[in-house]
């Protein structure tokens, strides 16, 4: 699969587009021996930012504390295309993908967090948008973004 | 959103039996600039490793060759919990996750290709299984091995 594929670059507009869609990104850190690491996250889209949030302790943390360079993805997976002839190493996957890399920074100020929770509260249980958010919650979780150096958007045909 | 979650780990089985099922896993290496970076990839899981294959130019295959310390990720997104008294920030996610630290080598001898390219063929495409491999595709794909240094699965409840 994916042997002769051809990668076409999606627009800015489709990239904002998967990146609005897309439920789960991964984030790729960098442990403490050096080694990569990554992990499915939540995210939102805000600004032309890429924000997550999470418990304020743990690997992914610690690694982006000693090391903000961060890459984030997220693909969506279209089908797979097949060799008319039914060529077994012919088959292609089409798939939009969004590749960003980036350096992650942890939100302190209060406000800035609150509008970053409701905002994903807004993308992933909208009928909770009007809830208040606890001072507990918001003190309690970890807020960081990602502020996007480079962006590339690709399909695969 | 998972800002309460509490972890738990899977069995062997557990994550042996998400690593069998999943379509897609992320692959996340180590750039020439020390930064991350992480793709979509197909994958086949055989005799206990992770094998991955594609073009024999890129990125990802340039980073391994430089530094072939990879983390390979995939996951099952299960759905949302909400909180029963609808708290916005108590919502969890249920999912599975595998999180494997290792080594990537790239494959040279062609019989060692042959064996993981028909195991992708089985795995994606299984009704071309029974056709030949032509040694052109052999000779042009990039196959290589992820070996398992530490596996680590989880469930978010």
């Amino acid at each position: 699969m994916q042997s002769r594929m051809k990668k076409h670059q999606l627009s800015q507009e489709e990239m904002k587009s998967l990146l609005l869609k897309c439920q789960t990104g991964t984030l790729a850190t960098i442990n403490q021996d050096g080694t990569p690491y990554c992990v499915p996250v939540h995210y939102v889209l805000f600004n032309d930012a890429i924000y997550l949030h999470g418990l304020p302790a743990g690997q992914k943390l610690d690694n982006l504390k000693a090391n903000p360079n961060v890459c984030f993805n997220v693909y969506e997976l279209q089908g797979f295309l097949l060799d008319p002839e039914e060529k077994p190493c012919d088959t292609n996957t089409a798939y939009h993908s969004v590749v960003i890399q980036g350096k992650a920074e942890l939100l302190s100020d209060l406000e800035d967090k609150k509008t970053i929770l409701a905002a994903i509260i807004r993308k992933y249980t909208p009928h909770l948008a009007e809830k208040e958010i606890p001072l507990n919650m918001l003190n309690g979780t970890a807020v960081f973004k990602i502020s996007i150096a480079q962006q590339t958007g690709k399909y695969y045909l």
